[in-house]
């Protein structure tokens, strides 16, 4: 592919953000994680962090579908009309379509995977890891509290798990929704890099 | 790792049963599929025809289930109370340990991944494919008619998943269930060989 557009989904405290840092760099393609929740915010008028909040981990509750449905007289059909999870769902789809219409890249998150299912020149990537591991991870780089490790990691992975559900329909994690999945605590950080790259290469053979 | 294990599972015509022999030869060590039924005919004194099809394919029904209990007495605690089914599972089992704890092998399919979950010895591998190359590839190499193919290929796949349901409670097909998860449509046959004996390596290392 001349293009080469990498969507990374990941679970928490795998290493999947720092992957695809890396995979980036190798390539000397830009790389998109917060970047896409500024440009966002600049849209929307939204704060950055009730856009990180929602736009990855929010999930409506049937009662909170119903209530919003009565409130609103029914009358989705418009963005402005949405309950803002929505309205930022569609800002972030649109915005992922517009970056792989425009340039390779490396996209982490924010539903990429599924945004852009039905390209060609796209390779999914799901990085995922023991929870030992993951722990460790999210105490080490982010300073999180030995004895919340455990908790924060299952309840983001819950959180993107409902949220990818409600908005996509199909189970996060599973692998058919990728090209590749890779186990960082088995493989290691550098050697998932090393398969993506070369998996980069096989699909443009493969095409 | 001393001793290389490999399971792999796969979707219907995604080309993991060749894949798998491949790895094992460009190994040097020993292939199991059909084999594993032959043993355990032998052993369960039933017909590999029968193995063959309850062994993968059979998954309980609630109504199967409450039946079996009630003309058995609830008593299907000794192996030769229970049904023919769960009798294939227990013979199955045994023998994919036997032969995980006696030498490096690769196993196809019979839900290895799950029975040898416990070991660190092992590397568990997914292989699935786009639903149009996998309808060709059991029209080319098993001679299904056209018409035929999908429904063959969805059937197999739904069938899998319950029993891997029934007998393990995951999700058969789950990235994290396995160290490594290849689109044999996206990567080729050729490369998923080498992306596997690659994750053997890796796998070494981290250890």
């Amino acid at each position: 592919m001349d293009k080469k557009i990498i969507t990374i989904s990941r679970q928490c405290g795998s290493g999947g953000h720092t992957i695809g840092q890396d995979v980036a760099k190798r390539l000397g393609i830009p790389f998109y994680d917060k970047k896409i929740v500024e440009s966002v915010a600049k849209r929307s008028g939204l704060s950055e962090e009730f856009i990180v909040e929602q736009g990855e981990y929010h999930s409506h509750s049937l009662l909170y579908t119903i209530a919003t449905n009565i409130s609103s007289g029914y009358n989705t059909f418009h963005k402005e009309n949405m309950p803002l999870p929505d309205q930022i769902e569609i800002f972030q789809t649109e915005l992922i379509k517009e970056l792989a219409e425009k340039e390779s890249c490396v996209i982490v998150g924010r539903g990429a995977d599924y945004i852009l299912k039905d390209r060609r020149d796209c390779l999914h990537v799901f990085i995922y890891g023991n929870i030992d591991d993951r722990k460790k991870r999210v105490i080490s780089e982010h300073g999180i509290a030995e004895n919340e490790a455990e908790a924060l990691v299952s309840w983001r992975d819950k959180k993107r798990a409902q949220h990818y559900k409600y908005y996509t329909d199909r189970s996060w994690g599973m692998a058919s929704n990728y090209n590749l999945c890779l186990d960082s605590s088995c493989l290691g950080v550098e050697s998932c890099v090393d398969f993506i790259l070369r998996a980069v290469q096989e699909r443009e053979v493969e095409k």
